[in-house]
């Protein structure tokens, strides 16, 4: 296998509350953004935060979002904006003996820049199968792909994997040395994304059979 | 009960893309709120937009978030920073007959607004016990609560549930009628957040038996 370099740290992307749980890994930065869904993707309109959660998915070392063309982040997107991107995974709640060192666990990616608009038509096609595939691997086999009008009214972005930094927390609690004597309970309650029976479209019923790979959806491994 | 006036409608609340999923309801938000762990905090930090992701707590009409008093978020709050907060509940894939319908099920709040600090003592208090039950409801209880040093360490603001505007997608795919006579499967597969066995501190053995509570965990209803 390939060693990648880890990712360079930039004064934007060094971790100071913390620096404990921080990494720069390439590795375990693409392992978190395959396993999550969403990402909260923050920018800046006329000087006001916002955020918001959106689909993604990464294509080598960037990261793809797409949205209709009319939108607002697409517009600020195409007008050259730098935005930022976190991806969180939840893995568990950490109960303490003491309510401050209560805490979660998780696995976090932050990657910062400008994206670059794909407008190229393979190279499009090619990002907006990959967004369908980062959901279910073969899935954009099974389904119609787009069409000239549909490709109109989307616009596609790639953040290229530059600044990026990963922090992590895993394991148990870790209490004051004064406060293990302390009659509480103290341990992790593990969490994770299940996925439940596939549910076939009720409006118009499938003229295929639900497939395999719907009853056995999962991201990733369990962890706590 | 009582009935709640929904959230005034602003030009930075409005919601534009897809109207018919917003909603400013203040029931549907409090749900949400209630039942979500984690929230993704937007700011900017010298023209640069940042994304974290945070513990918080809804307490009343207000959302809480906490960190370490040193830290690069406290100190722009402390100076009158404005945020934008995100959360966003995640209740299933929906695969449609084409690439362009799919999509997801989710729940998202967005919050705009500036932190107020919370430094009297006592409201200090109340909202980091907040911060503990919103985790696992009579836990504030079970642990020792912070001391004088712990409260130095840590700063506490308020974000008004002023400015706030929900988004919600659920139900199945929606496919162009072109497409419905197509050979592919189409539904939605759900996605719910499972708790596991608690685990107890490995390292320190606690001196309490398991809470029930910690057997039984679950954040919300299961949806599709």
């Amino acid at each position: 296998m390939e060693q990648r370099a880890p990712f360079p740290v930039t004064p934007r992307t060094q971790v100071h509350r913390r620096p404990d749980r921080a990494s720069y890994d390439r590795a375990t930065a693409h392992a978190i953004l395959d396993e999550a869904l969403v990402a909260s993707v923050g920018f800046v309109d006329q000087g006001v935060p916002f955020v918001i959660p959106m689909a993604f998915a990464r294509q080598d070392e960037r990261l793809l979002l797409h949205g209709a063309s009319k939108s607002r982040l697409q517009t600020l997107l195409g007008g050259g904006a730098s935005i930022c991107v976190n991806v969180t995974l939840l893995d568990g709640v950490v109960l303490a003996r003491s309510a401050m060192h209560h805490s979660m666990n998780y696995r976090s990616v932050v990657v910062l820049g400008q994206p670059r608009e794909i407008e190229d038509k393979s190279e499009k096609l090619s990002a907006l199968e990959r967004l369908v595939e980062h959901v279910l691997m073969g899935r954009s086999l099974a389904t119609r792909a787009p069409n000239d009008l549909e490709l109109k009214a989307t616009r596609v972005f790639a953040l290229p994997l530059e600044e990026v930094s990963v922090k992590v927390r895993s394991g148990g609690p870790v209490d004051d040395a004064d406060d293990l004597p302390l009659e509480h309970w103290a341990g992790v309650i593990p969490l994770t994304l299940q996925a439940l029976a596939p549910i076939a479209d009720a409006r118009h019923a499938p003229r295929a059979a639900t497939p395999t790979s719907a009853f056995s959806y999962r991201r990733g491994e369990v962890r706590s």
